[in-house]
């Protein structure tokens, strides 16, 4: 029963002031739920749900993406192995699978980039993750700059190109090991900078730990941290900045 | 002297080639760096430098205050004591001063207000933190909503002011203790989201390690964090998305 | 104005339907927010605001002193300063502090205390964080047994007092050091164990997370662990669970 | 040698003083020891022996199974693998397993389910910890109110089930990643909340300690936490608050 | 009543079997208790109780120290202040007060120290740690051997002293900063080393845990651990051995 | 070359004093080295070297146990597999394996046990450290008495073997999860106990870094704590200080 | 087009002032960068790009062997495994594998070792990281004194060898477990320390972190250290100090 | 004795095989003991005994300082307080303290500075710990030049100092907050780079750790790194580097 309803038939004496009440104190809560929220999701800032494929049930996913599927004609998934993609191709066959950054999609064809994202590594390892966040925010909508393998150690690889770097809206900045990358590309643009720690590493490394310990203390401005790996979590939010930059006020 | 002095000088004669060549080798490093930033600084974003006061000996914080407010016509300083202030403001009688924020300043008149950034805190033991970010960002020429006290304890009050904290292009959550403040608005709005985990807490929140994990580890989409207590640079980021989001394209 | 204000204007036309819908969208959080949860708090379980102390400005504390004694009646403050007890006293004559537990309180003379919670110690230093927790236990109307001194270095302390632990409800276990006082009464006792690991202790105890490690990895079943010195976490709950024991059915 | 007939044979001297009192010196732990506290388990509280399968060699849980079946009519078993259910089965026809909660138990029919206990989830995840904490419960004769998939990032779908968790005489909420859930729950109800950090999450998420850190930072009262992943412990302890809350007085 | 008199009562049928069988189901906690440990500690081991001075309340010591005193003719404080010492002493004219150990007691004159303990520090900085255990030993009646300031940064100052460190039947080894000196004596003598790190160290030592790791690590055989400064229970121990070693059997 | 040879060599002539300078200057190290050490293990302590088997390579584990055994006519292997067990059979037929403590050695026969060490251990899952433990202070010639599966969460079971414990000269007490039992027994028996933490656990147990807490922050005396799992490193302790307590004075 | 150029053209008109401005903004920083930098690695220190093969893809693997081996006639590849050794041996038949360093190279025929490097090991077990130290040196032209398995629970076999290790311009310390090793050489020897800890240990080692930490605070002078198992950063820098040490002046 | 002597005596009869033994097994560990040692600091290296002031009693210090500037005409002494200069200046006039770097010392005058030592900061807040790196350099007679503020929050200052800092033959890398420094430093100079993280920062820097572990992990070669705040230890270090690069062969 919709609210409307509701206040017609207490303005018409079919239900009683205090059975309306109850209805009310009752509502308070669901009415607020679940579709007001959705409605912003879907409608308001046009990001669809996203699937974390990693450890769900054969049955469980595909059930998931043909839903999915079937309402908004795409649909995309993260950390999905080999064998997710084999399965669900065989039931949505335009269904594409990328091995370095695990994802596992159905997009709608011409999509059109706008804006710019410069996702930058620090080595060839932080890819993986680099491309998370990269495709994450193309299929979003962004376009995205990739900038890789320009970790402190060669700084001149860095600064050859900074200039392109200099160009986005929003730097997301992926690294492992020692992490200062973050720190530098902080000190160099303007934009805001999203800085994703890796688990690429060994010894004192501690699993992405030792990087991220290094982006959240960085002395540079305009610096804020993700999960460790969270290759995802930081194009969501590039994407978020770079439309923010790019809609029409 | 400016590069674009430089330049007049060679076409006009009144430098020779090797000399000139020998000036921008020379100057290629420094001109690329404090002028050149200062230049970004100054012109490109309109962030000036600002001053951390916390540790800074007496004469010399009165000394780089001098020079900004003679170059800027203002300042910004973080962290700053009572003794500091009566320090600078012999000095400088239009110094001001926020014993909540420890921002010491001296700020230009009628400076404009754009756009919206929603400072929001768990608890009023957190606020000394969202004051030197909702500070900050409104010196950098933002329009700061403040809501505090709307920790998950107690939902109902996030829930009522949840459509004025929707209003804004860009939330900073700043919370102590467990920290979930930023999940919960993280799930709530479709902005980003700067998580600022403060040292407020007793027993296993370590100095606001705690609130930093929980941040981190977030499960809403759109969530990043800076360091422990820094509001000085979640209001720095956020008033860069805020002005990203209301340039003119 | 109150709901059922509203809909009364609604049945009288007073009020157009499309505003009444306006309202009760806009109001869904407002009116499922305070007034709600207060309903709660006050009617249905009794817990009325409890502050805490420490940190707040003079004037605010009194303030809130002031008004919940003026609603209520009574007043619980925890982790208060003679300082603040002094103060409150000048206002409300009948304010009484409690130096071990540091309690601030106003409280309804005569107040019949109901079932049964035992609350027990390792060592006497333990005694603060304990008596923070039976203090808060009395005040929310239970009968506290107080059973201190009784740590597993001398266990023969312990099995002396068994006896009086297990005819109690639920069981407040209190211990700084290696806090292996909750296992070893959770294997005695078949009520629920509420741990609280404290700061007691020196060298390895890292300011409490050494017990709370301890009890949170205990080998005995029915215990749950509250924060490290939180008296009045474990005294809350405490009362929680011995009023659920005492209720009639 | 029962200590009635010690007591005879000191009557009828039988025995001299000396004897019986070395005899009562010795037997002082005894007493207190196996047959008392296995009285306790059996008759005063209905908790039998529960059995934690994982890395049991094959004879060895083979044995415990068919003696407690012997003596009890009944045996629970939790962390068992799919191959000791096949183990068992051979020789307890009656065994079930259910492969999510990994419980493997023969259990009496008909069995009568008292009062309420709601076990809610932050996400799909979390569920093989949540029916081990549920099954445990309902194993132990209780009545539990499945509440799934209710995490923080969605508030909606907690909201929309918040009044069927209220009617819980106690709630366990099992989180992993930042776990927030326990927060936001003991802020809105008002029973007793038995925390359940979850191993789920990657990154900086440390298997659990993160979820661990949060919860035991909470900022809501009436909440207290379980070890990482210890659904059996959460079911244990919620069995104990709500047949103290069902029981005649 | 005693454990006798009962036994006495139910021969001359003074009392009932069943009421003698309640008194001693009841009494088996309690006769198990106290005074059965307290002769072990007094007769048996010969270790009176030890007051832990740091934190007591003024008259709470004293009147602990009177007792003791009254008692044991003789009385061993650790960590007292020096006003504890000027307060003792009012009451105890023959106290004695070390500053360098904060061992402030009451010792019977001519006690005969036996066997041998050697007490080795890294650094003079760990001296107070060493002396502490070193008095406690020597209170209990054991000769100790001091071997201080041999740390391993300059290897030939333990060298020089190896063969008085190897006449003893067990080693006190106190090392703060890296704490290596626990695994090069274990290695050159073959008597139980007690290792004691020390919160001796600056930047990463953590307070003494990283010392503790070292020694926990340690590659050498015949060492055991106890917490950081805890020079008393190392005094403690390595008198129990020592009196192991020097009984006639 | 043996040193006393080496003299004979001078008294008689066959060797020129400058030749003997120049052996005992480079020997001074080699001599005090191996040797001398060698002398010690194996003449005044008994102890001869033991073979940590785990990643050895098979011709080198093969090479050491074939030489060892034909210098002493036994050797001690720890933490060795059934490879490795299967590989040493067949050149040493005598060898003998036990998995559970994983101990390989050769042992001559007719050994004579000792005094007296308890091992005792929490749970069954800790038995495979305790053995280590046990089998290696028995190779050494001590005896021990075996008391398993007598954990707090039971503390009757303890009790009734509490007496059986008191008799040994020293105690090993091995405990994983929370790692209370080296605590209770601490505060019940007047011997050393020596603690072992063990890996045994889940959720926060890390590995047993947390019964390594518990049992450094004991709050019982005479308790010190080798690394975690290490069975062998109490053994060996246990062992030296057993001889202590055992030899003829 | 060079900096003159541009000048000339400045000076000539034939670019207007706004033209170069753009131009010397944007040279500023490729003039620092890429060409520079990259003489230097080549020509000024002749240490060649290191292969880090872990983890590598196979073409991706074997197309930089193939490009360096043609560029420098050699090249070094670190922690490969015996699978991309057969891959490079296919295209490249000099390349050489050591299973124990995991070192996979090309080295040119004849090269001069220099100067004298030690490499010291605690035990045999940490040899696979000395060996990537020593090699690694080796490669880069110096000589190396290998001095393994001196750790210090046998200081008698370090002691032995002292003197060789005085001889050297550099050590490189490799230890694991407690890591005592570093500080005991850095107290007997004048030259700079260069301390690896090894993830060799069990228990509270984690995973070298222990290690790390003993070294880190080492007491004796002289020593830095590198990651955990880094053998070839050690090598790196070693070889780094003994050329200095060589070169002439 | 010397060993020539004892020698003589064998051959002579003079002394039994049976003492001769018994003095070269004793000796054995003396030889190698004391005296040499010394004689390679003071001799050989030239590195006199340096003082660590903090926590020295005062009649301590100036004996110490008394007794070194005796023998040597010159002393160092580190972490110094104002206090202790008084101190120590009233007994030797020519004493001179330097507030920032705290190093008390008596230096002789005239002293040649050889070779070259870059000492590098992040920020201004390291420049009490570079101090004590670069006059404890100087003190040993090295040539030091501070490179300070360089941080990588703006490259450009770095770079513009980056020809300078490659004249050195090893660079000090002092830094705080992240810690970055050193990696681009490492990355930037073929010198070996002697990492110094600071206790500078706030928030998660963990006093120091993090930067610490920065620095550990950094993906640059030819760096290794001292404790937290060890100006002293990365000083000492340095100068061991630059001697070996700056003698004669």
């Amino acid at each position: 029963m919709e609210l409307r309803d509701m206040l017609f038939m207490v303005k018409n004496g079919e239900i009683s002031i205090e059975e309306a009440e109850k209805y009310f104190r009752k509502k308070s809560f669901e009415e607020m739920g679940y579709a007001k929220v959705d409605m912003q999701r879907e409608i308001r800032s046009g990001y669809p749900e996203v699937v974390y494929c990693s450890g769900k049930a054969d049955d469980h996913l595909l059930h998931i993406f043909e839903t999915l599927y079937r309402e908004n004609g795409e649909v995309l998934g993260t950390r999905a192995s080999k064998e997710q993609y084999t399965l669900v191709k065989q039931s949505i066959p335009e269904a594409a699978y990328d091995e370095i950054s695990r994802i596992l999609k159905v997009e709608k064809p011409g999509k059109q980039k706008r804006g710019r994202i410069a996702v930058c590594t620090a080595g060839t390892a932080d890819i993986p993750v680099a491309e998370e966040a990269a495709q994450t925010a193309e299929y979003f909508g962004n376009f995205v700059e990739r900038v890789y393998d320009v970790g402190v150690s060669g700084l001149h690889r860095l600064l050859a190109k900074i200039e392109e770097i200099r160009l986005a809206n929003c730097v997301v900045a992926v690294a492992g090991m020692e992490g200062a990358l973050a720190s530098v590309i902080g000190g160099l643009v303007e934009r805001p900078v999203i800085a994703v720690p890796t688990s690429v590493g060994y010894g004192a490394s501690m699993g992405g730990i030792s990087a991220l310990l290094t982006m959240i203390n960085s002395c540079a401005n305009g610096i804020a941290v993700v999960n460790i790996d969270n290759g995802y979590g930081a194009g969501y939010m590039a994407s978020q900045i770079n439309r923010l930059a790019e809609r029409e006020l």
